[in-house]
């Protein structure tokens, strides 16, 4: 993974403006476009409630094609119902036409505060100098752009050989609060210039999704506006994908992704550590992701990690009421390396000690040994703090 | 219900002391006695993780019948396998022997760290004297030697007329953080000299847990240790119970150990707000239930209250994420009356500011309609503040 926030992938041109749609000046409106048809996929949050903007896209996604992506922070547009979908389609349809492309070319994409109105005009405004800005090296100021309580931009690029040709994969992201995707995720949006079928490319995204972003929680809450999107423009001109070549690419996807969703979980609201769980000997697959789910989720769990005690009776308990198969007297749990529970009972008060030691770190691993099958599973987390509670309670004040 | 906290029911005694379980001096050893053999029920953790005192005291009143409770804080005996049993067994068998009873009729309850060994030593050493101070009026001793984080003891007391006669109903409980009971509850002992067998008590008690104790949650998670209990003396003599009679005291349960609940809500680790979530309109009995659990348990909607935002756009996210039936262009959402939400929509930023206005009080009452169906329910909860994260960062430390 090369490391500089210059990226670009051939064909693919940004922009992001400040349209006066967050609080401040910054950068609040931005623009992703293909020069080329891109071949496109998507995924969406389940949450019941929908913002227009994933209703819409949802909607336009279906044809596998996309030209133009708008994404805007201050306004999730959920909960804004026809005056909602109207609007989105509206912005839609604007960068559309400036872009001289198809409506159902452009999707949309919004995050920040539910319930309010878009400012549409605000966004009119804005869209020709967006358009105009548009260029190859504007991809950092788009990740800038849809941040709300992110500290820092998430991005994420991969190199790599397909058909004996160079390929590019670029990822961005955002997101920091309600955070516990669930078949899809905040936004995050990949350009590739590979080119691919959507046949061959959405089992690879979808898995991709799954082992990554479907991985972390900050909060355990599912928003109303997660979408990841990808579009591959084809523009690597190679004319074949081999089995060798399809492994590298879906390396790359897991890469870029698994880079962007641990970025996110490092960035939890309030949070000074990442934390990894990692359940092995699960009895299913289900159990394994549940049980690392519970556990991630645990605000017990997540106060003693930010007080960096090794209080792993919270991690019992959790496992306890997670409904998994489990024999207490079975459970061993690992702190940074340090065995501090086997047979379900503390190891010694020398290596709680230890544990607590290693606790000063900025990134926490505990395993899990359930001893009941063969199954594991794991998510990345953070730790719960005093600033968790100053964002949240503050938010739109 | 009568306010006054030198409770007394006839044929009961109490008794606290301070044993060094906790790190001050405060009472942190109880023991309750029954003069007879009372008629028992209990229910007990759904956690797989459970206390050594939770296995030997579900063994023990399967039989139906008690006369004695030891109660102890500072340490949950909880992960602490088969040394933990036979501390919890050794217990039970010194206050039965002190006290010239059978050792299956004595119970044991503990709350506290998880993981540590019972330092039996003390409370060997406690014993005699905690059965010398047996009185009648002993109980609020009781409430407070129960205490970990809670920040105040919590009696409730009920008298009424079966058959004529007087009874007595109190009920103690404790109860802060790792609060979502299922099933069974925290720690709670009622006692009453009403003369009622077992087959009568049993649904009476049951139901009333489920609507009062197993309806209140504080951070959605299960505890090793929870336990409810009540014992029956028959000291009040009625000779028969009408169906009045049992209604009455049916009554009486409800308001005593829905005071409880209350209380363990409003004393929730941190909380500065209590907060009751009612759902109506549900599709489903499950439904309504899961719906104000998860609305009562989201980490986002419980920060807002503490900020007194009425942002209800959380609360819409947490519906559509709770699995439940609902269409987002039905639901209404008032808060402490004032209707915030109608068709899914805001009603209007004038009823949004009045809202916030009456956030500023210390209960507030969130009733959700989703117009699905006939089915309700209700979950007390509370707040999310710096002061849960303080607590709980340092708990063992």
């Amino acid at each position: 993974m090369k490391k500089d926030s210059n990226y670009s992938v051939p064909g693919f041109l940004a922009s992001a403006v400040s349209a006066g749609l967050k609080k401040t000046s910054d950068l609040d409106l931005s623009l992703i476009f293909s020069q080329n048809k891109a071949v496109a996929a998507g995924v969406f949050t389940t949450n019941k409630v929908k913002a227009a903007p994933i209703l819409l896209s949802q909607e336009r996604i279906q044809k596998g094609f996309l030209r133009a992506v708008i994404a805007n922070a201050g306004y999730a547009n959920a909960c804004t119902g026809t005056q909602g979908l109207h609007d989105a389609i509206q912005t839609a349809d604007m960068v559309s036409k400036e872009l001289q492309i198809l409506p159902e070319e452009t999707v949309v994409a919004s995050t920040g505060v539910i319930g309010a109105y878009l400012p549409y005009n605000l966004i009119k405004k804005a869209v020709p100098n967006l358009v105009k800005n548009l260029s190859s090296h504007n991809f950092e100021s788009v990740a800038r752009a849809l941040m709300t309580t992110d500290s820092f931009p998430k991005m994420s690029f991969f190199k790599g050989q397909a058909d004996g040709r160079p390929f590019h994969l670029l990822g961005i992201a955002k997101g920091a609060g309600m955070i516990m995707p669930n078949m899809a995720t905040m936004l995050s949006f990949l350009f590739t210039d590979i080119n691919i079928d959507f046949q061959t490319l959405w089992p690879l995204f979808r898995s991709a999704v799954e082992c990554t972003f479907n991985r972390i929680t900050v909060d355990g809450e599912t928003s109303t506006n997660d979408m990841v999107l990808i579009m591959a423009n084809g523009v690597a001109g190679n004319r074949t994908l081999t089995t060798a070549d399809l492994k590298e690419f879906e390396r790359g996807l897991t890469d870029v992704m698994g880079e962007l969703a641990y970025m996110i979980a490092k960035d939890g609201e309030g949070a000074t550590k990442t934390v990894i769980i990692e359940v092995h000997g699960a009895a299913s697959k289900d159990d394994a992701h549940t049980a690392a789910r519970v556990v991630g989720n645990s605000n017990l769990v997540k106060t003693t990690i930010f007080g960096q005690d090794p209080n792993w009776g919270r991690i019992m308990a959790a496992l306890g009421r997670a409904g998994v198969t489990m024999e207490e007297n079975k459970v061993q749990i690992w702190i940074e390396g340090i065995k501090v529970v086997d047979g379900g009972l503390m190891t010694s008060e020398e290596e709680e000690r230890k544990a607590a030691e290693k606790m000063k770190r900025e990134q926490i691993t505990i395993i899990i040994h359930l001893n009941q099958g063969e199954w594991k599973d794991r998510i990345t987390t953070c730790d719960l703090t005093y600033d968790y509670i100053r964002i949240n309670a503050g938010y739109r004040t």
